[in-house]
């Protein structure tokens, strides 16, 4: 397969080149461009960008996302313009190639609203449950501290969600649209950032009917689908006992760190 | 002083009032604000909301800012609408009322180049930095690992700002703007976030180069001029021998930390 070669550089010469990986962040920029694609016929060429073997920090990469991070986009029809950061890469892509802005806006106001929630997102819910995901997950050892404190963050933004969707299907103007994408792919594994999404109604529907739609399927498996979202992992806590086991011994220490320094819900 | 007293909700009914504080995100609205009203005369009203006394957690500011967080801005004059998020601050201001582009652009390149900075600011230097701030400062236990994590993150974010500005005095297309303002006052207290600004020549020029400006000097100083930034970390150093002994403690605590966890620094 030839995502299975480690990439050295560009291959496409025309149209969109999307840099990416099977995350939160890099599910936005192919869920946007899939969605283009089902509505306009707008094709694309993608690359994964292996972050284990961190091909992102290769010189021809930094040189295109000085960050160093995924996902970044090259438009080739632009004379190789490369656009890094989420927010930017939904913004751009939508900005020059969603004529009819069926993901985007208009008017003003709707341009300022779309760009508050991405804003959210991009500074809030990203890392806050990226830290999460790093202290329950990837951290050598078990820091209750750092396991509390973004949990609960991540549990007070998810609240802010499920308020704005309580009278809302969608973030913006009551239209899906890349306000919602940007926060969708974080929430597609919030269960495996230590979040009970039966907690949040409203957030569960909306994440439900997103899912739902053809090209997020598509871009959720760019490069490959993962077994990290909401329903994968409920269905390997009753498939898998031992995973079971292993997941419920992190919530209980979860819940033991959120004891230990009196963490309390609270969210508007 | 007007200040002093706890807002209640919005004082204003024309312009734009700001709700602040004096951190690195209520800068980002205080100095566009100013440089608006030196370019254009533009006038606005400001409010100071105490965070320590969790003045943003109330209802009357949610209802503005559901995040619960400064800065926000209302624009009385389009019927009260709220922006929440120092980009979308940042966007808002300029799209209305920065016509000749000062501190703005137009090529659509640029305006993506601006805003892929803003929000590598927004999800990047300003959420880790704040959480070094948050390690290093006040949590109430040392812990190394947080220590070590963020502030070798914050130095990773100030090497690629270091880099991108060798060869340009400022971050998008030679020009003073937005781009600039979102990371200025991160920047602003880097050293107080336990950097040393030293090791990036190029980004400590750009810092003087912006903070000499009179606008950013005024915003700076809303609600109130603090002492946390680089020039007054300095001089306390030399001026405070009980502040200077315990900086010396927790410089040293940080490079323990970074020792014990093996933090190489690396940045492009």
């Amino acid at each position: 397969m030839a995502e299975q070669k480690r990439p050295t550089g560009l291959i496409a010469n025309k149209g969109i080149e999307l840099l990416t990986w099977g995350t939160p962040n890099g599910w936005k920029a192919s869920i946007i461009l899939e969605e283009l694609k089902e509505a306009y016929g707008m094709d694309y060429t993608w690359q994964a960008i292996n972050i284990g073997q961190n091909v992102q920090k290769e010189d021809w990469f930094t040189k295109l996302g000085p960050n160093g991070r995924i996902p970044v986009i090259v438009d080739h029809d632009k004379g190789g313009f490369a656009v890094q950061e989420g927010l930017a890469i939904l913004a751009y892509l939508t900005r020059h190639y969603d004529p009819e802005h069926k993901f985007s806006f208009t008017d003003p106001l709707d341009i300022s609203r779309a760009e508050q929630w991405m804003a959210w997102q991009h500074g809030g819910l990203g890392p806050m449950q990226g830290q999460a995901n790093h202290f329950n997950r990837f951290a050598k050892e078990r820091i209750p501290y750092g396991m509390q404190r973004y949990t609960g963050e991540t549990e007070r933004l998810a609240g802010i969600l499920d308020t704005q969707l309580k009278t809302n299907d969608y973030l913006v103007g009551n239209k899906y649209s890349i306000a919602d994408i940007a926060s969708f792919g974080w929430v597609n594994i919030i269960s495996f950032s230590g979040i009970d999404l039966e907690q949040f109604p409203n957030l569960k529907k909306w994440w439900k009917r997103i899912s739902e739609r053809p090209a997020v399927q598509k871009g959720l498996a760019i490069p490959s689908k993962g077994s990290f979202d909401n329903d994968s992992y409920q269905q390997r806590l009753k498939d898998e006992p031992e995973f079971a086991a292993k997941e419920k011994d992190l919530r209980e220490a979860i819940q033991k760190a959120k004891e230990q320094y009196g963490y309390v819900f609270k969210s508007p």
